[in-house]
């Protein structure tokens, strides 16, 4: 797709009148007063959040935004891999890798040996290596992210708006509700309206939970005494979205650019087709000197871009979008109101996400992605306590599990931001060969959650050596018994808030007097079956937990009249079968999944894996009681 | 993606609320007193035509359709692959791919040898032919089909929305519009407003075309005095949509079903995972007699379902949709209002398209896909007649190309409907090889235009010898050279009514003093280069035919500097560079489009491509002057 030809134009470029490209956004009227749970702030991680929450019509959200309405023109750009993966959950990866600038190769640049004044290509690495996810890096307008949760909370059961022109003036925290009579409503927000009509007037919302998504100000993380710390910022880097000309030949791939006396330059492709992103470096800062110190403008920042990509030109039509920062990592050392001392006893009921609990450089090209996996982490843990299906205690994972993982991005972020920004300029060589060795952290792709209540001990881990626990599942591409259709595994996990089993069969099962038979009839037989146990009544078996099998013969080998009955199960209101849930590898395009992934072909294994897509456990088929164990930590019985 | 599980629902399935998943459709207020192109009729064959000609903001189109508001439940529902670019090319395949159902392999059943009341599996084969098309064929509800098209039209730069309920009372054609001084809005359509407000009230509109898209009993095709003609039907068969349970292993297949004493079925599963469609063979009729007089109903097409599918149970829940009707395959001489002894001295105004001029049994899957690539083949030619690019004899190609076509789908049609109706029943090894042997008729690229004013002689056709003139362009994967990124060099090719002249270089070009700089030094600077010649002042330089070049060497070899300006133009009012002109082969994948396609490797050649994705013609790199006769026989200059 191209678009932005004659200038910038925000919204939905398929549309050709840019005054119809963005709908009408925001919900009209005052806010509830009493919601299950309130989000502040609009942005990447309070708006995955709101997606993932919409998708529960019993559960009854509200998200708040200072704005006057939607983002027009984004800060963030860069999508990782990882997160195109929840993209595909949330259904709009589609939408997004066609619109999106696919970066598909990183050059990079460095002064000429000959020529110092001069630079040119020292080398060409491809982005993502070779079977990292099956979706690209792209980048795209944050703003268009937005659009597309928008659309998904627009059309899902709890058709979500946000209230725009909101701004949040305190947060009260009530007494613990642990006893039956308590106040479900523990949290009291108190909001002041922007829009003319209302001006100044406060609205005041009660809440069982409250999500800080309200950016590196917060006001939801002050209310509950909580500080960002980290490293203070002594460089400056402008950000600039441009239509220009040049003869520079890598202006559509991502470059990163040494220049011998006038800094680094990062060139990043943008979508549509002709604009373009400079990150700039400017001069260090001065100890105690800010940014806004130094009146930097646009044309600055031209001049500088111009003498870094000498002796290429850069003729700038249009500026859509310009900003000067300084680089800060920093870092909330809890990301819920429950001090680490009191864990036991108390259970949290505001949680902060996003950049009000972490903030990255942008280079590394992590904010938004970190952000967004913030929200899909503490989405289906809310519903789940919501819809009574998990035990309250489950929400101290929250901070646990994300505090862990920013920390360990802003320790990436700040090496990158430092080899990038080193006062004699990035060493070429070293930074590409950094690239390419840290590809797995821009991807998106090396979290890793520890052994906890929801990520089990490593102890069968061989069973499925590629699928690692505690990291996201790792999809691989399967053919779907029923009808032949070649499908990824990993899509079948949607952002629907349920747990999936995958049952890889062992050699020679054909789920006759198997192992797959045999944990079928457990799963829906025994007692302390966990699909027994926490499907609440009259729902579909598969409701809770969805359990799959992947068997190791060709498609036409496997018969599906000789399924049980849990993988062809009877749903809905006509108990019409499921044929969708059974897989086998795709053998004629050689992409055998039990090769992919390391199953063990003799033994088969069970994958667990959480509605966030991480892989929470592997057992053996017949590790019924540990499974059941597994389950038993942090299910509970509505 | 699944739906329906309880019950059918229309519209978009991704809306969790069934009341909100169709928007409103249907213009307001009276049809306008003048247009440039009446479109008699909302099926596939108008929608197509339509949405092509609302990518022109200058063409002034209305569309109108007797029902009171788009189609909710479909007839036709098999989606060829052929469709599926075309698809491509109107911006909406990957909507297509993500909802609709696909059909990967289709099985064969006969009665068993042993015990001949019940059926057995006899045969199973892949459903499209390896590399025959980049996309698969699938089936989806043709009423989501027409809201694809609503959505292109309601997005696109002329807004079009159809008026509904109105019918056609009668057409006048007026004095041929030759002299310069004559009335250019030669055709005088009556429209009569069935909306309750308006009810009976007439409409005059004049228009300078009038395209009947009315079906099979078009009042447009009874005013220009032409008629269907063909066999009379003699076989009924019965369709319907079901939600139904049934033990039958194959029902997420496409499977054709002889049983020994009960006649035949067809299943098609449909998208969504629970829905399928049988096609029931009923009784056959005798003389003169008519489904009408059979009083069939649902109930006996169940018991009959049921019949065939012994051993099978089938457990019919909810009906979708259902009717009887008798196989016609039925055919018009000619689609236009000019008789063919008119030819040379008569311009036509009047065509017609879509079940107006050809009926075809549904079981080859043919009608709703042929009738699209009417309107996709009208469409271009009527607006590059209407913005002054071609010379309004161009029309006349319209019923020759697409007359042909019909005539030679309607024979595959006949001899596959006597054979899955033989009064015997089928031969199923009969079948499956024919299945087989025709795949590329159901897959729609199997239609080939005859040479003339559009489509050159096979002179040069084995420079080429993988992309047939005459026939759609076969698509293959290439690298963009600017950013590296994989894409299908077909998808290059938009509804936009544009022409492409893709340049495949010979060997060890580089773009210097070679084949392709001296054809681009050719087309951007000779007098008689049709670019030059037709591209009106003012517009971009690929405004009218696109360039593209595709190299042999890999993309890192490929310098974008060395580039002549044709192939990274200036456009738009910034003169920004288009960077997606320049390609090479995926030879990293292995797939080498000069392989794969029979492109000669020394002397490379100039594939010509129509608006509507036909080859037109191909070309040594040097053929100046052959080109410039192409074009010069149906352009004109602005």
């Amino acid at each position: 797709m191209q678009f932005h030809l004659n200038g910038f134009e925000p919204g939905d470029p398929e549309i050709s009148d840019p005054a119809q490209r963005y709908p009408a956004s925001g919900a009209a009227g005052a806010v509830p007063e009493e919601v299950d749970i309130l989000i502040v702030g609009c942005g990447p991680a309070g708006l995955t959040l709101a997606a993932q929450l919409s998708a529960f019509a019993g559960i009854k959200t509200a998200i708040v935004e200072q704005k006057p309405g939607p983002l027009l023109r984004g800060q963030a750009d860069g999508i990782a891999c990882r997160t195109m993966e929840m993209f595909e959950a949330y259904g709009f990866a589609e939408r997004v890798m066609k619109e999106a600038c696919w970066i598909n190769e990183t050059t990079f640049w460095k002064p000429d040996e000959k020529q110092r004044e001069n630079i040119v290509r020292s080398g060409r690495v491809q982005d993502v290596e070779d079977g990292l996810s099956e979706f690209p890096h792209v980048v795209l307008n944050q703003a268009r992210v937005h659009d597309f949760y928008l659309d998904v909370m627009r059309k899902s059961p709890a058709r979500l708006e946000p209230y725009y022109a909101r701004r949040l003036i305190d947060l009260e925290i009530g007494a613990a509700a642990s006893g039956d009579n308590a106040d479900p409503y523990q949290v009291t927000a108190r909001l002041e309206r922007a829009e003319p009509a209302h001006e100044g007037q406060t609205e005041t919302v009660r809440a069982r939970y409250v999500v800080g998504c309200d950016g590196a100000r917060s006001a939801v993380r002050k209310s509950i005494g909580r500080a960002l710390s980290g490293d203070s910022a002594n460089h400056a880097w402008g950000v600039m979205d441009v239509l220009a000309v040049t003869d520079f030949p890598d202006v559509r791939f991502k470059c990163l650019i040494q220049s011998a006396e006038d800094g680094s330059m990062i060139i990043i492709p943008r979508e549509g087709g002709y604009l373009f992103r400079l990150y700039i470096e400017m001069d260090k800062l001065g100890a105690g000197e800010r940014v806004s110190d130094r009146n930097i403008t646009a044309d600055d920042l031209i001049a500088a871009g111009r003498r870094i990509l000498n002796p290429h030109t850069l003729d700038v039509k249009e500026v859509a979008w310009w900003s000067v920062y300084e680089i800060g990592q920093r870092l909330c050392d809890k990301f819920d109101d429950v001090p680490e001392a009191d864990t036991v006893q108390r259970l949290p009921c505001v949680f902060i996400a996003g950049d009000a609990c972490h903030t990255h450089s942008p280079k590394a090209g992590q904010g938004m992605n970190v952000s967004m996996q913030d929200g899909f982490n503490l989405g289906w843990k809310l519903a789940a306590v919501l819809r009574k299906r998990c035990a309250p205690h489950l929400l101290h994972t929250y901070s646990a599990e994300r505090q862990a993982i920013a920390k360990e991005l802003i320790d990436f972020d700040r090496e990158w931001a430092a080899m990038l920004a080193s006062s004699k300029g990035f060493d070429a060589a070293e930074t590409q060969n950094y690239f390419v060795r840290h590809g797995r952290y821009t991807a998106g792709t090396a979290a890793r959650y520890r052994p906890s209540l929801l990520t089990g001990e490593p102890t069968w881990q061989t069973l499925a050596a590629g699928l690692t626990i505690g990291m996201r599942f790792h999809s691989a591409p399967v053919i779907r018994v029923a009808d032949a259709k070649p499908v990824h595994l990993g899509h079948t996990i949607k952002a629907d808030g349920r747990w999936r089993i995958f049952a890889f069969a062992g050699a020679g099962d054909f789920a006759q007097n198997s192992g797959i038979r045999a944990l079928c009839d457990f799963l829906s037989q025994a007692d302390e079956s966990p699909v027994k146990k926490y499907t609440p009544a009259g729902e579909d078996i598969d409701a809770v937990i969805d359990v799959r099998a992947v068997f190791q013969q060709s498609h036409a080998e496997v018969a599906i009249e000789a399924m049980p009955s849990l993988l062809l199960p009877p749903k809905g209101r006509y108990g019409l079968r499921d044929y969708e849930k059974i897989f086998c590898p795709d053998l004629r395009s050689g992409q055998d999944i039990f090769t992919m992934r390391g199953i063990d072909r003799e033994r088969g294994c069970m994958v667990i894996v959480r509605p966030d897509q991480y892989v929470a456990h592997i057992l053996p088929l017949d590790g019924y009681a540990p499974l059941a164990a597994f389950f038993d930590g942090f299910m509970i019985q509505g």
